[in-house]
C-alpha cells in the first residue's frame, strides 16, 4: 500500500470557508461577523450579539427589539420534556440536556424543514428553550419544582432566575451576559465541527446540535472550566498555589484551563472573565478564587511565553462558583451559550452543502481466509 | 491573508489509522478486520462478525455462545425509556432511536467509564438494545404494544419478531442477519466520523452513538434505501423504468443508490442484497421490484463504467419493503446495524486519542468598528 499523508486530529486543515468569526491563535484576535470581541464583550449583549451572528450585521433597535421578543417568547418547553427530564434526572447534565434537545423535535413544528428560513427560527427556539432544561433539570434534581422562565428578563438574568428563583442581582446577571456573549461562536471546535459533520448529510438542526452536545461532553474540549475549579478548590488557599502547579509539572501533570488548539497568545475571551473573576470575588467576600488563579497564572509565566497561555475555562469556572452554579452546570452553559454558533455552522454548512467525510488508513491483516468455526485453532 | 489549501468535504484526507475495515474503492472490495466481506456475507452471522469487529478475531464457539448470549442478555430497555418512546413516538424514528439511546445513558451502571473494557460493554449493551427501541416504537405508534426480546432468537430474527410479533420465516431471518453483517462496520463515513469527532475529546461512547444517529440521520447519508424504494413505487412497473431513469437524467436530476464517495466501482455490499431482493421477491408473488431496480440499473450501465456504480442502499430497501418493513425504518436500521461499528471506531479513537479539530477560512469582513444601536444607519 502505498505511504498516505496523514493529518492526525485534522490539526491545521481547513475544511471549508465561514463568515462566522475570525481566529488569530498567534496574536489571541476573536472576531465575530468581524467586530471585535472585546468590543461586543464591553459594549454589547447577548440578544444583539446572537443577532449579529445569525444575521450577519448589528440590528437596529426595532429589529433588536423584535428578535429579543422572538428568544423571550420561545423559552417554554412543553411539560412532555419537562417530564423526560424528571425521568433521566439521576443523569450529568449534559446527558439531560442532550436527551431534552433531542426530544424537543418531537414538538418543533418544522422539524424536518431544513431551509434556511425554517432552520434559523428552529436555531433561535433552541437559543431560547436550552436554558429552561439546563435549569429545569438542576432545580428537578433538587428535588424543587422548575421557576417558568419570566419574559420581563434578559436571556442571562432569566436563566439565573430560572435557576435560583429569585431575581439575580445586577452585576451578576451582566456577568452572564458577557458570559454568553463570549460562549456564543468559535469556528470550527469539536463540537461545532461535529454539528456540521451532521448538517453536512443534510440532517437537521436538532440533530447538529444534539451532535455538538454530545461531542461537548468530552472533558478534552467542553470540561476544563469544572477541572480548573477542582483545581482551585484542591489548592484551597493562594499561598498553597505555587508549590500546587511546581508539583503537578514536576510529576509531568498537565494543568487544565492552558493551551488550546488554536490559540497560542493569550485567549481575548480570557481577559473579560478574569475581570469578572476578581470583581465578583470582590462583592461576594470571596476574593481567594482570583487570587488562587491568579498565582497560578503567574506561575505558569514562562509557559505563556511559549504561548501556553490561559484560556476562556481558566476563570469560566471560577465566575460560576462565585454566582452559586454547581460545578457540573458549567459545561452545559458552555453549551446553551453555544447554540446560536451551532446554528450558525449549520447555516453556513447547507449554504454550500458537502458531505464531511474523510479517511482512515487501513493497518490491518490483509485477505485473511475464514476458517469455519470448528476448525479454529 | 495568505492563501490556504482548502479540503472541502475532506474529500480523501486521512485523518488516521484503523484496524477496522479496509476499503478499495477501486475494485470494490471491503474487508473487515482483514475478513472479505463476501465471506462474512456468505459464511458468517450477525454475532460472529460483530464479535470479529468487537476483538478482532473470529472466536471460538464457545467464545461466540458467551457473546451471544451478552448480546441476547442485554436486549431489554428500561420502562422508563419505553414510556419516553411513547411521549415522542409522533417523531421520525431516527429522532425517537436518538432521544432512547441518549435517555439510556440514565440507566447503563458504566455511563461515565471510558475505559476500553467498559466501552465495549456498552457497546455490546446499545447493540443489543437498539433494535428493541427501533421495534418498540415502531409498536408503539401503531397503537400496539411492544413485544419483549426473544431469548431464543438470534439479533436478526428477534428484530423481526419484535417488530411484526410473530416468529419470521427463517430465509427471511437469514436475509435480515445478511444485512446487519453488511452494515455493520464501514470504516469513517459521515455518521462513524461524527462518532469519532465526540469521542475525541473523551466524550463517552453514548455520546459518540448519539452523534452517528444523530448525522446517519440526513438524507445524503442513511436516506438513500428509503429514496430508491420511493422511486421504484413511482416507477410502478417494469416496463416503465428506461422511460422513468431516461427523464431524470434529461432533467439534471440525480438517481439515489448510485454513487458513492470511496466506491467508484461496484459496491461489493451491494451483490448480496440484491441475490436477496431476487429470491425474496420470488418467494412473496412480488418480483417486480427486483426487475424495476434490474431495469434501473441497466440503463445505468453506462455510469457504471465511469465508476458510478449501484451501492448497497440500492438494493436494501426493496429487500425491507418485501419484508413488510415501514419505509421510514430503513434508516433506523441501517443506525441499529452499525452500532457495532461506531463502538469499534469510538474503541481505536480512545486507543491514540488526540481532539479531531480542523480549520476554517474566515472571509468576512475584517475590524469593523462597533457603532453603538442609535447611530446605525
Amino acid at each position: 500500500m502505498a505511504e498516505v499523508q496523514m493529518y492526525r486530529g485534522l490539526r491545521d486543515v481547513y475544511f471549508d470557508k465561514t463568515e462566522a468569526s475570525f481566529i488569530d491563535g498567534q496574536v489571541g484576535k476573536l472576531l465575530y461577523r468581524g467586530y471585535n470581541i472585546h468590543d461586543l464583550a464591553q459594549k454589547s449583549t447577548t440578544e444583539e450579539t446572537i443577532y449579529l451572528l445569525l444575521h450577519g450585521k448589528l440590528p437596529s433597535r426595532r429589529e433588536l427589539e423584535q428578535f429579543d421578543a422572538q428568544l423571550r417568547g420561545n423559552r417554554s418547553i412543553p411539560d412532555e420534556v419537562v417530564q423526560i427530564i424528571r425521568t433521566v434526572r439521576k443523569s450529568h447534565p449534559m446527558d439531560v440536556l442532550r436527551t431534552a434537545v433531542s426530544a424537543l423535535s418531537a414538538y418543533d413544528p418544522e422539524t424536518e424543514d431544513k431551509s434556511s428560513e425554517a432552520t434559523l427560527r428552529k436555531g433561535i427556539r433552541l437559543t431560547a428553550q436550552a436554558p429552561t432544561i439546563v435549569a429545569a433539570h438542576a432545580r428537578i434534581r433538587d428535588g424543587k419544582e422548575p421557576v417558568p422562565p419570566n419574559p420581563q428578563l434578559n436571556q442571562a438574568a432569566n436563566f439565573l432566575y430560572m435557576l435560583f428563583g429569585t431575581e439575580p442581582d445586577p452585576e451578576e446577571a451582566r456577568l452572564m451576559d458577557v458570559d454568553f456573549i463570549l460562549h456564543a461562536e468559535h469556528g470550527s471546535n469539536a463540537s461545532a465541527f461535529a454539528a456540521r459533520v451532521a448538517a453536512g448529510t443534510l440532517a437537521d438542526v436538532h440533530c447538529a446540535v444534539v451532535a455538538g452536545i454530545a461531542t461537548l461532553k468530552g472533558p478534552w474540549h467542553g470540561g476544563a472550566a469544572e477541572q480548573v475549579m477542582r483545581m482551585s478548590l484542591d489548592i484551597g488557599e493562594p499561598e498553597r498555589a505555587e508549590e500546587y502547579v511546581r508539583n503537578v509539572l514536576a510529576s509531568g501533570g498537565r494543568l487544565m484551563g492552558f493551551g488550546h488548539r488554536v490559540y497560542h497568545a493569550l485567549d481575548p475571551r480570557a481577559v473579560h472573565l478574569k475581570e469578572g473573576c476578581r470583581a465578583l470575588g470582590e462583592k461576594k467576600g470571596q476574593p481567594k478564587w482570583f487570587q488562587i488563579l491568579s498565582k497560578v497564572e503567574e506561575v505558569m509565566q514562562p509557559y505563556a511565553q511559549r504561548g501556553i497561555c490561559t484560556n476562556v475555562d481558566f476563570w469560566s469556572g471560577a465566575v460560576y462558583y462565585l454566582m452559586g452554579i454547581p460545578e457540573d452546570l458549567f459545561i452545559p452553559l458552555f453549551a446553551m451559550g453555544r447554540v446560536p454558533g451551532w446554528t450558525l455552522q449549520v447555516l453556513e454548512q447547507y449554504a454550500d452543502n458537502i458531505l464531511i467525510r474523510p479517511l482512515l488508513h487501513y493497518v490491518g491483516p490483509m485477505d485473511l481466509a475464514y476458517v469455519p468455526i470448528d476448525r479454529r485453532g
